[in-house]
This record gives C-alpha cells, sequence and structure tokens, in this order.
C-alpha cells in the first residue's frame, strides 16, 4: 500500500471527525493508547469548571449543588452502550485493582463452599496478584492457575469464580466471553472479568454474553487520563445477593445517618467505598464523553483494519518481525504485537522518531490502536518507520538501550 | 469582644498571610474545611499544567519525564513535617478506607494467632465498616468496641490491633495517642490510627508518640480536593514485616518485570495497589504545599484560639446552645460543635447567611477551623450569625426545613 492509498482510507473514514476530540501532540503518531489514552479536548476545561466554578466557588455545598454525590453512577451510566450492559448495573470507583479485590471477595463469599478461584497462568499479573491476596486472607481458598485452552476442563463443582481477562495485554488474544459464561454457569460458578483491554476498543455485550461480573480501566482506551478510577460492573440479579468486602460509608444505605453498623445500599452502589475523587471523576467523564454518537461496532469494525494494514505492511516490509498473537481480527483486541528480541532499543529508536508504542518483556513490541483518534496514514507511517528502523539498525545506539525506569 | 477587636487579632496574626494561598468565594465564611478544604490558588493551574502539558503533550512518556511513577512517595514526603514522622515512612493511595483496610488486615496478619480488633463504640462509621468487612473475611477475628474509657483495660494478649480515630468527627474530642500506643504495645499489640481530623489541623508526632500505622485524608484539612486520595503511614521498623492485603502491580518489587507472582517491593512502595489517579496527586500536592513554610505548632496554637473566641462568644450571646465535647485547646481537634435540637434548619439558615458549617444528625452543629484560611473576624462573624439566628427564630421556614440529600 502507498501513503496515498492510506491517506485515502482516512478521507473516506466515517469516524475520521472524532479525532477533533483530542488534543494530540503535533509530529506524534501515538499508539499506545491502550497504556493511556489521548487527552481529550473538553478535559482542561472540565477540570478547570470542576475546580474553580464548583469547588473553588460552592465548596462542600457542590456535593448537592453540582451533583458530585451522583458522579460515580452517573458518570457509570454513560458506559452502558461501550459496554452493553444497562445502567444501573455499573459504577465508577477505585482503582482498577482494588474493584478486582472486591468483586472477587464477593464472588467467593456468594459461593460459599467452593474453594477455588480459576484463572490463567499468563493472565495480567495485577489479577494474580490480587487473586494471591485474597487466598492469603481467606484460609481454605486456593488459586488454580491452567492454560488457556485447559480453562473449561479445569471448571467444576468447587469453581467458585472464573477470574480472566478478555483481552490479553500481551498478545491481544481475546477470550470467547460467550463460551466462557456459560461454561462456568454450568458448573455453578461466576464469571469475573478484567476488561482493561476491551472496554471502548472493541464491541462489548456483557448482558447478551451472560457476564456476571466485570472491572475496567478508565484511562486506556476510555480516555479518563492517567490513573483514571476504574469501572465495575455486577449483574442485575447478582446484585442483592454480593457485599463488598470493603463496605464503606459511601456504599452504605444510609450514608448522612452515620450509623455503627454497615447494611449496604440497595443496587451497585453497595460497590462503593470511600470517597472517589471529584477531579478524576471529572476527567473521566470527558474521556468517555470522546465515544458520544459513535456505535462501538463502527469503533472494532475500524480497529480492525487499522491494525490489518498494520500488520500487513509490517510483514511486507520486514520479514525479521513475527507477528505476536492472533492474526484475525475477531480473535483479538486492539492492538498488535511483534516480537524482536532487540526490541527495546527498537521502540526506543520508535519514540524518538515519534511514533509511540511500548514495549513489554522480554522480546515485545507493543501498538495499541485507538479508533477514536488513530489514522490510517499513522498505521501506515509507523509501520514504514518501524520497518526503516530495523532494517538500517537505527537502533542500535547507546542511546536507546538505556534502561527507562517505566517502559 | 467586639469586632474592632478580632479585627486586631487578625491583623496581629503571623499565620495571616496564608490566606492568600486560597481563593475563597466573596461573602462566605467558610468553616467547613473539615469536611472538604478550600481551593488552593496554585491548584487549577497545577490541573492545567498536568493535563494539558504533561499529559497532552509528553503523553506516556510523562510517566518517566514528569515523574509521575514517583509522586505518591514524592508527594507523601511532603507531609513528614506536619505529621512527625520520616519521610519514607508515608506513602499517598487510594481513599480512606481503602488504606484503612490495607493497614488493618496487615495488622491483623501480623499479629498471628491474636483474634481482635478493638475500637470504640462512636469510632466514625466508615472505619466500624471497615473493620466489619474484614472480620466477615477473615474466620475467628472478632471486632471488640468498648467505650473511650475502657479501651486500655479492654487491651490484652488477643488484642491484635487497637483501630482509633484521633480525633473525634462529632465531638472533636482528641485520644492520648502517646498513652494510648504504649497502652497497647504493653499487650503486645499495634496500634492504627485514623487521622482524618487531625492531620493539617493540629501538630502530630506520630514517630515520637510511637504509633505504629496511620491514614489520613486529603480533602480536609489537607486541601487536596473533593476526594483527595488519602495518605498511609507505616512506621519504618514495620514495613518490612507487613503485606499489603491488596496487592497490585504498583507495589511490586519490580512492577515492569510483569511477573506473575506477586513479591512485595522494600519499604513503604509495598503498600501501593493499583494506578493513583495523577490528576488527583496534583491537586493534593498543590493543597498540602499551602503548608509550606509553616509549623503545625503555629496552626495549632491559632486555631485553639480561634476556638476559644468562637465558643466564648456563642455562649455569652446564646444559651440555647450547648457546647459539644471538651473545652481545653489541647483535648480537641481544630474543630467546636454546639448541640440544639433544632440544628438542621439553623444551620441551614446559617448556610443562607453566607457562614458554611455542617450538621450530623441528631442534633449537632459542627464548624471546622482552618488556621490557614480562617480569620478571628471569621470566628466572631460566625458566632454573632449564629447566634442572632437562634434569638430570632430565623431558622424556622420551611425552607430550612427540606432535607438535602448529603447534609
Amino acid at each position: 500500500m502507498t501513503l496515498e492509498e492510506a491517506k485515502a482510507l482516512d478521507a473516506a473514514d466515517s469516524l475520521a471527525f472524532a479525532r477533533e476530540r483530542f488534543r494530540l501532540p503535533e509530529g506524534v503518531i501515538y499508539l499506545d493508547g491502550n497504556s493511556l489514552g489521548a487527552l481529550p479536548v473538553a478535559t482542561p476545561g472540565a477540570l478547570e469548571r470542576v475546580a474553580s466554578e464548583e469547588w473553588g466557588g460552592s465548596l462542600i455545598t457542590s456535593w448537592n449543588k453540582h451533583g458530585w454525590i451522583d458522579a460515580p453512577q452517573r458518570i457509570a451510566a454513560s458506559l452502558a452502550p461501550l459496554l452493553g450492559a444497562q445502567r444501573h448495573e455499573l459504577l465508577i470507583a477505585d482503582s482498577t485493582s482494588v474493584c478486582l479485590f472486591k468483586l472477587l471477595a464477593a464472588a467467593v463469599a456468594a459461593r460459599l463452599g467452593r474453594t477455588t478461584i480459576l484463572s490463567e497462568r499468563g493472565n495480567f499479573p495485577t489479577d494474580l496478584y490480587v487473586a494471591q491476596g485474597l487466598v492469603e486472607l481467606m484460609p481454605g481458598l486456593r488459586l488454580r492457575l491452567v492454560e488457556r485452552d485447559e480453562l473449561v476442563n479445569a471448571m467444576d463443582d468447587d469453581t467458585a469464580v472464573v477470574f480472566l481477562t478478555h483481552v490479553d495485554f500481551c498478545s491481544g488474544e481475546r477470550h470467547d466471553m460467550h463460551g466462557l459464561n456459560a461454561a462456568a454457569h454450568a458448573q455453578g460458578a461466576l464469571t469475573l472479568w478484567d476488561l482493561c483491554h476491551s472496554a471502548g476498543a472493541i464491541e462489548l455485550a456483557l448482558n447478551a454474553d451472560g457476564c456476571d461480573l466485570a472491572v475496567g480501566c478508565g484511562y486506556k482506551y476510555l480516555n479518563g487520563g492517567p490513573g483514571a478510577p476504574a469501572f465495575l460492573f455486577v449483574a442485575e440479579h447478582l446484585q442483592d445477593q454480593l457485599r463488598s468486602p470493603l463496605p464503606g460509608w459511601m456504599g452504605h444505605a444510609e450514608p448522612f445517618a452515620f450509623d455503627g453498623d454497615y447494611r449496604p445500599a440497595p443496587g451497585i452502589a453497595r460497590f462503593l467505598t470511600g470517597t472517589p475523587s471529584i477531579l478524576a471523576l471529572a476527567a473521566l467523564e470527558a474521556g468517555i464523553a470522546t465515544f458520544e454518537g459513535i456505535a462501538m461496532a463502527k469503533i472494532e469494525a475500524k480497529s480492525a483494519a487499522l491494525i490489518d494494514l498494520f500488520v500487513a505492511e509490517v510483514e511486507s516490509r520486514c520479514p525479521e518481525l513475527r507477528l505476536a498473537g492472533p492474526r484475525g481480527a475477531g480473535l483479538r483486541g486492539s492492538q498488535a504485537g511483534f516480537i524482536h528480541r532487540d526490541g527495546y532499543p527498537i521502540m526506543q529508536a520508535l519514540i524518538a522518531r515519534g511514533v509511540i508504542g511500548d514495549f513489554r518483556a522480554p522480546d515485545l513490541l507493543r501498538f495499541g490502536f485507538s479508533p477514536l483518534y488513530n489514522r490510517f496514514e499513522d498505521a501506515w507511517r509507523a509501520a514504514a518507520a518501524l520497518a526503516e528502523i530495523v532494517a538500517t539498525r537505527e537502533w542500535d545506539q547507546p542511546r536507546f538501550h538505556a534502561r527507562q525506569k517505566v517502559t
């Protein structure tokens, strides 16, 4: 493909207008929205309004006057069309890790007598840590890790919860959510999905696919800002059965009764713990608003086309790089990875050229595609730059080998 | 006292300059900094810088380039002089409730074989909920609640942790931190202090007083913004003995190794869980900076003088109102309360006059004093307004009886 052909795809792209919803630095091709989404144009103004007008102008009375108290539910509700869930099944709270802990513990408690959390060996490390932490707290509970293709056979009548990441952070491989939910339910187990690399990237149908519980990240494809709060999903039929192991005043049935005994609020609100950062929520709200009026099916289709272009261009120019993860669009998330033993300096050289992806040890060059702001031109230029850097060994300079604290 | 005398106190106040560090709305006397601190002048600019320049301009590379990765420790370190703790004993993380859960569970696990969390009946409700949540997770553990004056006698060789709020959110009464730490240690128990109503309000000496563990609030006296992240303190000698029950990737010894097994980082960093909101951290940093160059002893002394003036003026003008909590400055935090059966509408009438305090059921009018921005003139005017509203029954109008969602 030529650059002109890529530009023609952009000209014909019905999502091209969405790029104007973001402030992107000049001369940068940003393929790391799967790690930190780009800055929405609306965010600085939203922060200024919440800080100066609301907090500064109305102080404590903003909790009522500006609806701060309802923000975790209100903002979560705007995620419903992205996730295929009902508005009242969603909540913004805490970090991804803390939300995973809450729902994992709640699921285990709801399946009393069952002692196994089933997950896969390659699950995202923080998910495994959360499970390990819970196992240390709850005697008799165990974490069983199996390979991806052994999951269904490993489910049995001792499985309390099947705990999986929908899209693998390295390979980009996507689980069959519908099938795994059905298999878990057939054994009487609940499912908890980590949607960090799915939400805002591909079309989800949490209700139609029979999901019980899910948690996802606000700062990747949802563009909510660095360390944005997470969202959690609890299917309607489970909400009143489950209890949060981290009860806090915000999730109490009557927070302002200041009652010494915890009584969980009805519905999703019981999964709130402490007071959320209203500033962080405002940025997340602006991030989610970048999806306004755009169907996830369209975003997923553009993601597939961007990645197909990128992969084809890299493979045709650069046989030294081996594709990581699955090839078919429906099998992966919105990312593409290539394996190279010198992946670290290659990525640094690429970043020095203004093409930002990231590196995951030991040898993965990882590229996330955010269809709201990534163009076909970007995919083409990134592939060309990558191929050139590998072919010319441009990466083989000491400055590209220096390890940074955050990779 | 006359208004002129109060103004003369302000003119002589060596902390008066600090009020310029805040943006306060015209015509408002703000006595609710114990619930939400006022907006620092520097905060909107800090948010704009982090959002537009750092996130918008440098995207993911900001984690290294702008030091985001070290923010939880760096900002926490700036609290050291306010708390009488060492810089490396402090961390910013999560919400108060989540931090309390982490340290409470860690303390219980470190006192294996002991089965009692000891607290007081009147402890802040969310603290009790957190303990109740932990007891539900950990079979054999119990929460024992006693009256304030029974605490020392209730400590025994089954006490794992003594879990108390330093300054009571209603009465303002202050515990003898040094004495209770000593009593707990004599029984082999650890102590966990909730400092929500102490930090930034009164002088603390966590190290000198022998504290083991503490958690405090970023959005009250520290002026970190609505729902600001919390801080936690773990005494140096305990850091490597304790493990967080909420392990996350940020607290791993090598976060970017993406290792499937959790290995806690050395020192305080192991108490990190998920990715913190960098925007919320920036606001908290600006809030803590409002204390720069000011000794907590001076702040505490001004707090005592403000409250003494306020209480004396209210009591001399308004015998209908009964002081809640202790009278002596060293016995209380930086708040004063008055009891009145019609407290709710009285507070609404006061707020309508631009004097903002808050109401706590069933009958408490609560006033927080933030010596960085509250003036003697404010204390005098608030007392005069309160007395007038009670004397004239100005509060007895339907609009002041209407209940708001957040009180």
